[in-house]
């Protein structure tokens, strides 16, 4: 392993956070609130950054293995540190709850341990959102487009990087991706806090609002989530670019080059909608009894879907008082996820396409043992190891999925509480039912608990092998 | 397809069903109870029987999806005549309730829609516990022993029948490896009624508990189930019966052939006994708030563990109030299930081993692309047939879990209801957790959900995939 150039990469990222902590000092100076607690965070980060970034290094080839390990400590030390502000400024006491926070957010999950919101200065408010948009496209992903790594190792860490089973091959420089990933992110960002502040939300809560968005995080600054807002446009707006950011961003790529006919073509997409639409009519009209009139659950299944199904959530209703089948239909929906290639988290809807043409594919192989079966996505033939691997990972989600369940369920909380506190930490969603609701939060899980949800959210994050590889023995061994 | 020697094996299958028909029968004219119940079903069940029996077959060669066909449609057909003597008698008016106690019971499943079992008329009860003791063995294994059929062919049936992701070539030919498993299992069976009988229960109690031990069924004569005894000594003989019926029969073969080194050396003996006794201890450890002391606690959790584990499904205890980490256990062993080649149910306890193994490796080869990792199960080194066919299964299994919950949860039941209940099915266990849990039925299901839930057990039962494949269409494609 090159563990020096691991530690100069992850100084990188750390200067990285120093300077994007400008943003929330800024605002806590335009607002006259406390600047300490982002100043002496800024200090605690950019001193270990500086020393790590001018370790000399002897060789600059990184393998599979080393850049495992640069994603996942890069996330863990950025999350560490940018868990100090909330600590310094006493919004959050507990460095554990902070950390989770932080871990929540950088992660785009959206699971919290606040109980009062509110009342927070703004700058830590701020903070707390932008995490989620930081979070959004990788740290790293971020960095390869400031800093000048883009060589073919980077390539490595994009890998481990990248959302969905398949990175693109579309733009072939990984530093010309990053910068055009982030391009599409910035423009979206933006196009949806003008698109709100058209609805009258105040600034402050359009930027924030369109970071939860933009990284399919979730927190909000209101205590009654999206809702309290009690804005149609503003939930029609939130609603359409939840959905947007859980596109695969090669879509917009295409977009942009002005080719449509490979949009049409993408399997995902089409699966994508049909299952968002197909979800909001069903839970629509079995809230119906609920609610006063069809326009009303619509309104609600619809903002429901969206949250859940691109791992965003934000709530506008409380789901846990639904019927069965509507939790069970936004359960599945939290296990699938967004599509590749998209801030969203959840297995991906290319991932679910890849296991069931498998699966299909396999038990026709019993029928007929000669046949040669292959699995095909947008018409190109999948190699059998990216089939492989996306079994493998259904595997392992499920399997950590199990072991955690059992953890979490120690702490006597109810199994649904439990279950679906490990699918929405390592689908990086934000609420569960029962306990963890949308009306409620993350706070009364003891220590061990929240420290296990936080690894659950960067697994989650970071498509699980990397940070699980991390932990195992082997990774470290000589061969 | 050869379908007139489907429809003639079929026939056969059916021929059996009329010949077991007259032990229940035999009980009724003992007890002078009514024998009409049993009477017209073996005339309804003996001339379709008859008929296809004496079908002229051109060829005789059967191949996978033949076998697919066979087991399927025999284990509908038995099941759907079998439902009968409830239905004449009364004891079951809804020929629907009928048909899902049946299932249950040839399955070997012990889920009951009965509210009250006591008053029914014992050759009904004898009828109903004795088709746990059929469905056991599996109705094909015990017609090969029978009947001369055991040649080259009839292991196709057998390979679709066998429990277990592959079948013990101990004994060789089909016909004799049938008449071992038959001789064990009837050897067991008797004995377990003896020690029954020494601890002072009734001979008719004896007989129906180890027809419900033996298959790893479940079903109880009495509403409060095996813990109605209040005989310690009863619960311990159960206990250690249920764990000898969830081992695999080779076992037995080795002991019988007085060679104990491969017992020794067998990885899912050990990793199931293991399994058991830890969680008994965790179990017992975890209720202890709710018990007087660690004595009643682990009486209880031993009882508890070897039920679900084994698939058996008694209960001397009320799980449902137990603790969420001891029913997280119990849900977790209901998954697992019994070693395979036992009468047991689940996924099996080699599949849940080759599995972990199998993801391990596949994880080691992230980080070493260039190593080549083989999978081992007692020492021997297992094909990529093998190791892949239990991924699937473990694919398929939850596929149809997910799918089933969202279906039943349609019915208005809770989550956890919906969640076990397609669990304890596909599992071939009994009760499950909240509505459905050891001191409740299944009665309150709607009929879609009865079938559903029929369905599953079936599949379950069958290991899956030769019913699943049974409902492609592709299975009746010519090539």
């Amino acid at each position: 392993m090159n563990h020096r150039m691991i530690a100069r990469t992850v100084g990188y990222v750390l200067l990285v956070e120093a300077v994007l902590l400008l943003l929330p000092l800024a605002v806590a100076v335009y607002m006259h609130e406390a600047v300490l607690p982002f100043v002496i965070t800024q200090a605690a980060v950019a001193v270990p950054g500086l020393l790590l970034c001018f370790l000399p290094v002897r060789s600059r080839v990184l393998y599979a293995r080393d850049g495992f390990l640069i994603v996942s400590l890069s996330w863990i030390f950025v999350s560490l540190f940018g868990a100090l502000p909330f600590v310094i400024g006493g919004s959050i006491p507990s460095y554990v709850d902070a950390l989770f926070e932080t871990v929540s957010g950088f992660t785009t999950t959206g699971s919290s341990i606040l109980t009062e919101i509110e009342s927070l200065p703004r700058s830590i408010l701020f903070w707390r959102s932008f995490t989620h948009w930081i979070g959004g496209m990788g740290v790293l992903v971020f960095i390869m487009a400031i800093l000048p790594l883009a060589n073919e190792r980077s390539m490595h860490v994009m890998r481990a990087e990248c959302p969905g089973p398949e990175v693109g091959k579309i733009v072939p420089r990984a530093r010309n991706a990053a910068l055009y990933l982030y391009g599409v992110y910035f423009a979206l960002t933006v196009l949806e806090m003008i698109a709100l502040r058209f609805g009258g939300m105040p600034w402050f809560d359009c930027v924030v609002n369109a970071f939860g968005t933009a990284g399919t995080g979730g927190f909000s600054i209101l205590n009654g989530g999206i809702g309290a807002y009690n804005s149609l446009y503003a939930e029609i707006v939130i609603t359409v670019f939840m959905l947007l950011f859980g596109i695969n961003f090669n879509v917009y790529f295409f977009l942009l080059a002005r080719t449509f006919k490979p949009i049409f073509k993408m399997e995902e997409l089409r699966v994508y909608l049909i299952t968002a639409v197909s979800s909001m009519l069903l839970i629509a009209w079995n809230i119906l009894p609920i609610y006063s009139n069809f326009g009303t659950s619509l309104r609600y299944s619809t903002f429901q879907v969206a949250a859940m199904m691109t791992s965003t959530g934000f709530s506008t209703a409380d789901f846990n008082v639904w019927p069965t089948f509507s939790k069970c239909i936004l359960f599945l929906l939290m296990l699938m996820g967004a599509c590749g290639g998209s801030t969203g988290g959840g297995m991906k809807v290319s991932r679910i396409i890849i296991l069931v043409k498998k699966t299909r594919a396999d038990l026709m192989r019993l029928l007929h043992p000669r046949s040669v079966r292959v699995v095909r996505l947008d018409g190109r033939r999948l190699d059998d190891g990216t089939v492989n691997a996306v079994s493998l990972y259904f595997i392992v989600y499920l399997l950590i999925m199990m072991v955690s369940t059992l953890l979490l369920s120690f702490s006597g909380c109810d199994l649904d509480t439990a279950l679906t506190a490990s699918v929405t930490t390592l689908s990086n969603i934000g609420p569960g039912f029962s306990a963890i609701g949308p009306t409620a939060n993350f706070a009364f899980f003891p220590v061990p608990c929240k420290l296990l949800l936080s690894l659950l959210m960067l697994m989650g994050r970071l498509e699980i092998f990397p940070l699980l590889l991390t932990l195992t023995p082997s990774m470290y061994r000589r061969r």
